[in-house]
């Protein structure tokens, strides 16, 4: 599953717009008569080619071949954080999803999430490799010393909203490959520094990373 | 993943209630002197040593073991569909969720879903073999010729809220397997008998197979 950060938008506009829609933009382009010497025409004509060229990606976006993703071009990061792959399945800020969000992230020995919680469910189906959850309430007025899980290949288990967890891939070896799935994205995120912080000093951090990222990314100029 | 289904409540009550509950359950009923003549009184203590037993069934389900379960152990179904079986993986009826809900499905070469819709949002992942999706719109009166894309191994799509739509293992060999997310559980499905049938005469089914089967299965009885 993966390997190099693929790059996802050139190869997505260049090889999806289907034919028929091709066809249809040079039609409209021969029917504007693109070349005219009147600037300002030939201006809105641009705008009008370029909106074409938007909804032709628009429709194909949304019923065309690009209903089916391969998952393994789909761009991974690291967002800084050492030995942590992350990839958007289906996403808020990236394809539009309003209640459900699927990621799919590695860990390699040693890497672990942040402490951290959100009041979103959420739950993981274990793909490969074996790890430890770390599972706290939110009763109190912190975390304290939460309960340790260990979780493997082929498990599944769901974080009660709003209490901190981490998951932790604790073998020397193999790295752990989870899928996770949100509701309510994009999810916002409180990070405690430890155990023992009091929820009310965990920091708020949203957009969240992988979100921050797409959210803030220069824009392709015309 | 799976084989026979498998009968999960009695070892979940026997594996995974704490040892310190089942003393402390011990210690409640020699308390209570279980024993007694009068028979208001038995049947009183009875009442108290049930609501611990569920006391501790609860803890146990929420805090203990079975915050990780192994997928291979949750019972799977075919619903009396040929060439189907189902596994909720994590669900409303039976695990309480509010929001998000997961399945794991497998159909045999030549088996599919009904053409169906629902609204609420759904994301596959397919983690084995290949097939067909089947889409149309919910724009028209009735779903009419749906676009076919094909589906494989690794890939992922979203099935459009309200959408008409169906899962096909196209394949004459292989299994095809996907785990499935949906929004807004449980799901409310309208099923069409062909892709002509207006969307006004599709039939509602709620709740649907997997859920109906836990909503009415013969309770315990104490």
């Amino acid at each position: 599953m993966g390997g190099a950060i693929l790059s996802r938008k050139a190869p997505l506009l260049a090889a999806k717009i289907p034919v028929s829609l091709e066809v249809s933009v040079t039609i409209a382009c021969v029917q504007m008569g693109v070349g005219d010497c009147d600037s300002r025409l030939l201006e809105l004509q641009l705008l009008f080619f370029f909106s074409i060229c938007c909804n032709a990606f628009y429709h194909s976006s949304n019923q065309g071949s690009l209903v089916v993703r391969n998952i393994s071009e789909i761009p991974q990061n690291n967002f800084g954080r050492e030995g942590f792959s992350h990839i958007t399945i289906a996403g808020a800020v990236l394809h539009g999803m309003k209640e459900v969000e699927l990621w799919l992230q590695t860990f390699t020995p040693g890497s672990r999430t942040p402490i951290h919680r959100h009041s979103c469910e959420e739950v993981f189906v274990v793909l490969n490799g074996r790890g430890t959850l770390l599972l706290a309430s939110s009763s109190l007025m912190y975390p304290g010393t939460p309960q340790e899980y260990p979780i493997y290949s082929n498990s599944t288990f769901s974080i009660p909203v709003n209490d901190p967890h981490q998951v932790w891939n604790t073998d020397e070896h193999e790295d752990l490959q989870v899928l996770v799935v949100i509701s309510r994205p994009p999810v916002k995120v409180f990070i405690y520094d430890d155990w023992s912080m009091p929820h009310t000093a965990a920091r708020l951090k949203f957009p969240y990373y992988w979100d921050q990222q797409h959210l803030y990314e220069p824009k392709d100029e015309l």
